[in-house]
């Protein structure tokens, strides 16, 4: 136990998303250390387009290039995907375009590998992915906060 | 300044995705009333359902009970049920039904109204709600965790 | 020619939408009766629910009492449903659901039958949809205007 | 009270659309005189794309240009950006894209802003858009009517 | 090889849809033996509701009382979860809800559990469900057909 | 008869995706003339893109020029479109996009047109459009199968 364990108690969506929440602090190192010490792959970034192919891209490339899910798998690639559109669809709010009505988002996102909830050792590997940051016009501060989590089992 | 600040730093958003994840806990009050402090009015509660229908109309009664929104103007009320329907796109991820495809949600949610950001006065008040809980088969274990957030001015 | 030549000058659709935007006044059943002398089958009506069937339902029984469509031909019945459907799509903005949403419609509704433009003869008969009325929580004044509009060949 | 007064009758959706239909004839500026005699604020255009991202752009510039909204506020933005995404649901009929399936949309706009219904004043300032025109193949006469109303308070 | 060899060429959900859309003859059974001689786990069934939540259900129970999946992994029931919410998005186009809009389905499904390709089986057991059947209303002809697959690994 | 009997038994909708499911085999040309002597105008095809605007011009192109419809007639082409659309719905489960979301697809296609079953003469001509392929990222084997069908009066 750690002086973090009151924010990371708990399954691997609040976890996901606490990260995501706090990763622009100091002490985002440190929360990501807390999260490995507790068993999970761990996956931070940033990424801002006003395209979902570059949102999609991005974190793909990043998760892949740290081995988070095993690239030659494409069982591991698909669970990665659909965790990926789910939170997207949190993000537009019910449908998956940003520049095409105009708009452009700016996000955090971390994805995480392991147990769905510390004592379900059984229920093997999930895989969630939070984003978290703002959707708006291309200017600045005509924008608003968006939050979208993903889960799935990989 | 208080020792939620590290928390509560940012936008009305995370402030109430914060609270959502964070209010099961022993420490729930204490943050609530850090909220307070920030100049914020907020409101939290459980619903557990497989009815849409049941999660709105329970969000909307405790929050006009404790008059976070004026309940003779329907701008307000029209404020609310559209951050409510966005929160709800991130719940159910695409498609607003849970019982009519056989699943049920359970959930936290607080609504929070005032600034955008601490700096935008000129913006006025703005209303964020945010969900956080399970949803999944009508069965213990069944399930996997689920997050929402919608924003609006108002 | 006659005095409502400016308002029922253009296309079905906007003969449709017109007749259902003045179908509240005294002229009504004189604008019915203008439509009528340029060629077009309408069935007018009202209806009110929280529940989509309910809506559906209502058209579908008075277009085939009042045979705008052969009851014995599918594919007549079938272009009516996709034209109240994509009308219902512009009602309900994106999600076809009001009382699961703990949202009631009040409508008007116009279904015309005939041609898709004056001219256009050798493309035979459409059928146009329009719905106009108000959306809302089910309480006086909480609620706004809404109109939809389907046009399918028939 | 004036000549226009039974077809401008009615809440602020009603006028707009009534402007959008009748607005290719030559009486387009005494109707849009006679909305302003109601109090209210009013811009018309076209547009015509197989891009929902020019329409929008369209619609957010002259509203600008003509000060309908206040473009230092995002509120005021927001309202309108909603409002739109509202309208287009109806023109696109649930899936906002045109040309990403080969269509191309030619519209008529009205935009306007003022009291939700004639006796509201509480309710304060409301907006609404209504789009008119067709959707369909890019080629003459390929195309059928559409229609898309979106109204939200500001 | 068998006599089947040239209908069930191929990857699973190629097979799902094969037996689906044989299975109302004669040689149903010798179909799904020859799939059980390929090594694939299979469930056939029917169902026919107003209601996708007894379409669900039924699936379900069928396929948990056959053992297709184990009953006990939450982690192998979201994986024909997901299956079947991918093949209902094909059944509705777009909207999953039947009797909401006076509609009715009667269909036919496969369920198979195994490899995605015959070769590939470093990926490990995939799960496709296939329907197959009429939509329309409650009335007899007034319905044509509709088909829809989802795959997802588990 | 013939010896496709037991496979093309049954509506329009099953005969294009029988078509469709088998037309990699040295029997396609079979097949294909089976259909016609069935009385049925049959086209088939393949197209493969990230882009949904290619694979709806690819099959309106090769339906135009094989004269299943008449190109003079905007309805024929309206019915054609939507079933096309219908079909993309279950291809893409719910969201019409592929490249944007970084996906891309792999099609045969087959268009019918003729009666919607053997004995219902007095419906005329319907029109349906099978696809089944493939859609993953754009590498070889990260990928699984999809299949659409849309039906339409025509």
């Amino acid at each position: 136990m750690d002086r973090w364990e009151p924010l990371l108690r708990g399954d691997i969506g609040k976890m996901a998303m606490m990260v995501t929440l706090l990763s622009d602090g100091r002490e985002e190192k440190e929360l990501v250390q807390a999260v490995r010490r507790r068993g999970y792959l761990i996956v931070t970034g940033k990424v801002g387009s006003m395209d979902p192919q570059k949102v999609v891209g991005s974190i793909e490339s990043s998760v892949k290039r740290q081995a988070l899910i095993d690239s030659d798998l494409y069982r591991e690639e698909h669970a990665l995907y659909h965790a990926m559109m789910e939170a997207l669809l949190g993000i537009s709010r019910g449908q998956i375009s940003f520049g095409s009505v105009l708009r452009t988002v700016g996000l955090r996102y971390t994805v995480l590998r392991g147990l769905k909830s510390p004592n379900a050792k059984e229920e093997k590997d999930w895989i969630a992915v939070a984003m978290y940051g703002t959707i708006g016009a291309p200017a600045k501060g005509a924008e608003h906060e968006v939050m979208g989590l993903g889960i799935n089992h990989i």
